[in-house]
């Protein structure tokens, strides 16, 4: 970090581009291309000046804001130079920051120093590039918590309960030539071990829900073909999809076929047809219907008429551990009055018609609600697979914490077993990775410029 | 200007995204959503603060920069918040905004109220969107010679003249009942007013330049098929694609067929081949690259072979006026020894092979600043249509006030043309413009959030 380093913070294409320089030389450089930086910068904070090259060729008329360590992004001296947004203006002033002693950041830089600095853990590190990715109310607010430090306290707690277990295993280990007093302990750490071990579950547990949240909950729209399935799907996307793209650019991440239903934001898969199976061409794409429908949470079975038994099975079989909809489509061709649904509940729609989709949408939203997928409790939720996967290797080492207090092993091995829980879970915060090139990975998936 | 406004000044998908807020309501609409800013903002001009929902949701962590009217750049109190670059996050702050008090920003509107403020003249405010939209050093220096009050400096010499003429033909009408005084001065306000002519000719005549450095210096590449033009396109290009796209969405404004030559731009312009004219189809194609050729301020003529005195006065009536460059490509096939060049001087390249490319953009440059399309000397240009269209109307009245003192038309007529002459020139830095519509129809061009 004895380096200086450059970038431009916004989307170019705007009327403004913010360029951020933070490291011991921050002010050096800013001051060799803002001349007027030499008389005010020690007084001011904020001062507007012109950026000129080596040659005093006017390149900007710029808003300077200066950031002293600690009290700033990174914790180091930092600059925001807010130029007009020109494509030219803004290579030329990052060309000479860098003639000028900076180099230019690479992705996630300024939030690895603010991290390495302290400002900030690493999961609330990896929440600013959630929060910056997030399109939708739910992503975001999972990771507001996340920058909050909601996951940090989470494993706080976990961490003075696990200080706590091995606190009781030393004092253990004190007593050990009293072999009746260990036999007492015993029980209290298991009851500690378990309690600690059911926390680190319900974390895991939430990943899915994490998943689904940040990535958009996946819902397949199955049925034979001409049942209407891309004019239902047409319907579900195209009222909603002028929300989408209603800043531009946000689209880009976006998987065309996502809507937001109550700020939360659901994918739809699409299959094709998935009958008359004689067919061995016929036969591969229904293998691969089903294994989209394996890849969703939620089924929409797409019906224009009753099914027969055997057909009433195979989505029963294929959408088991799913949430399953029944929807009629064709609404306007059948007479109401005469027709008896063959399954409770069951959505009557047109899709072509666009009659019942609303009412549809609330549906779907209903079984993400009551599969626990929209997370209106607000809890702490694991949406980052680098979390998931340390939760699970302590959980993994945990089991034999648990393993060796239920078969009476010696409290030094259970010790050292317990020490590798709390170094894994440290992973998640950051305090245990010692490693420059796991820190750089991390980092390497955010934007540049943050 | 009652109304206060707010707009994303920067492109979205970046690291950070800037929200504006100016007008009379900007500090309590942004005091509204950030709770810490009813302790801070009387005596800070910097902080950070939660920017919160009328429920309390937690939007977003910003860093607020406050500007005290008139000491912004609107001239009235205007807020910059300083949020991550997330849509969600900014599409809901700015509807934070709107819901207490603010509206959505109409393009160039805050540029407008610095205008309107007297931050700035009408030309500096147009050389904000072209400093914006400039893309490379010479299209950069003209907007900044502009933005720096390069234009209105000249304007005002010109007032300053035409003012004293005024008076010297006030002084004329004092002493009308003196005949033989009247005649002496009129050589003089003759003198006077042919001077002020030709610095308004002067200055429209530099709207050719203004236009080919905004635009890009048009060079058509003309020849028959299979000569190579494409190859020779894609050669000129090729290299500087990389250049171009360095920022990502530079492109999208550019032509793809322009390239930079120290740093000016220049605008390839395709034609079809030109010769064998018995075809009808064939002479449609024809007529079409005339029309091409006639757009252009530079041709190559691109040859392989040694043109006929036909071909070679064809050559020459079709680029008269124009800058032309012959060009014998595939040297690479040639005895260059034995090669004796039937016009000079001859660029001699091989578009397959990238030999002489260097050389003949050299040549490409030196033909533009012959041409003094490169602005060197860094003059005043006229850059702006409706600069030049205010140039030419003040120059044909001044036609009627030279017209006027030859004829010796009384002083009293004369006069309301000089007059007529101030007010259309006061046009262009804005100071004669009464009309809302006309300044909104200037500001539409400009890009929201400036």
């Amino acid at each position: 970090m004895s380096e200086t380093i450059c970038a431009l913070a916004t989307a170019p294409g705007g009327a403004l581009g913010i360029i951020r320089v933070s490291g011991p030389q921050a002010f050096d450089a800013v001051s060799a291309i803002c001349p007027v930086c030499h008389d005010v910068a020690m007084t001011k904070t904020r001062f507007l000046s012109s950026i000129t090259d080596s040659e005093g060729n006017l390149i900007d008329e710029a808003l300077i804001s200066i950031f002293r360590a600690p009290h700033s992004y990174t914790g180091e001296d930092s600059v925001e130079l807010s130029c007009h947004g020109s494509s030219y203006i803004l290579n030329k002033v990052l060309e000479l920051l860098v003639q000028n002693g900076c180099r230019m950041a690479n992705p996630g830089e300024f939030t690895q120093r603010a991290f390495l600095n302290g400002k900030m853990d690493l999961s609330q590190a990896e929440a600013v590039a959630d929060l910056i990715a997030s399109r939708n109310k739910a992503s975001h607010q999972m990771a507001m918590n996340q920058l909050r430090g909601g996951i940090s306290s989470e494993l706080s707690q976990l961490r003075d309960q696990l200080l706590h277990l091995t606190t009781l295993l030393e004092l253990e280990l004190d007593f050990s030539d009293h072999e009746d007093l260990e036999f007492a302990d015993r029980t209290e750490l298991l009851t500690l071990a378990r309690k600690i071990d059911e926390h680190i579950c319900r974390l895991i547990k939430t990943f899915e829900t994490g998943q689904a949240l940040k990535q958009g909950i996946p819902v397949a729209i199955v049925g034979k073909t001409n049942v209407g399935k891309s004019t239902l799907l047409n319907q579900l996307v195209g009222e909603n999809r002028a929300i989408v793209s209603d800043i531009h650019g946000t689209t880009r991440d976006t998987i065309e076929e996502s809507i937001d239903i109550n700020g939360v934001q659901f994918r739809f898969i699409d299959t094709a047809g998935l009958r008359d199976t004689q067919d061995e061409v016929e036969q591969i794409g229904i293998e691969r219907t089903i294994q989209k429908i394996k890849q969703a949470r939620i089924v929409i079975w797409l019906l224009d008429q009753r099914p027969s038994q055997d057909e009433m099975d195979e989505m029963d079989t294929l959408s088991k551990g799913k949430s399953s909809i029944y929807v009629h489509n064709k609404a306007d061709l059948i007479n109401l009055k005469d027709f008896i649904p063959y399954v409770l509940p069951l959505s009557m729609i047109s899709a072509k018609k666009g009659e019942g989709i609303e009412r549809l949408k609330h549906r779907i939203y209903e079984e993400a609600e009551l599969a626990g997928l929209t997370n209106n409790a607000n809890d702490i939720i694991i949406a980052n697979a680098r979390h998931f996967d340390s939760l699970k290797r302590a959980h993994d080492t945990l089991q034999y914490v648990l393993d060796g207090l239920y078969k009476q092993i010696s409290g030094d091995l259970i010790a050292d077993d317990l020490s590798l829980v709390l170094s894994t879970l440290g992973e998640i915060t950051g305090g245990t990775i010692t490693s420059q090139e796991t820190l750089n990975n991390i980092f390497s998936h955010f934007c540049v410029g943050k």
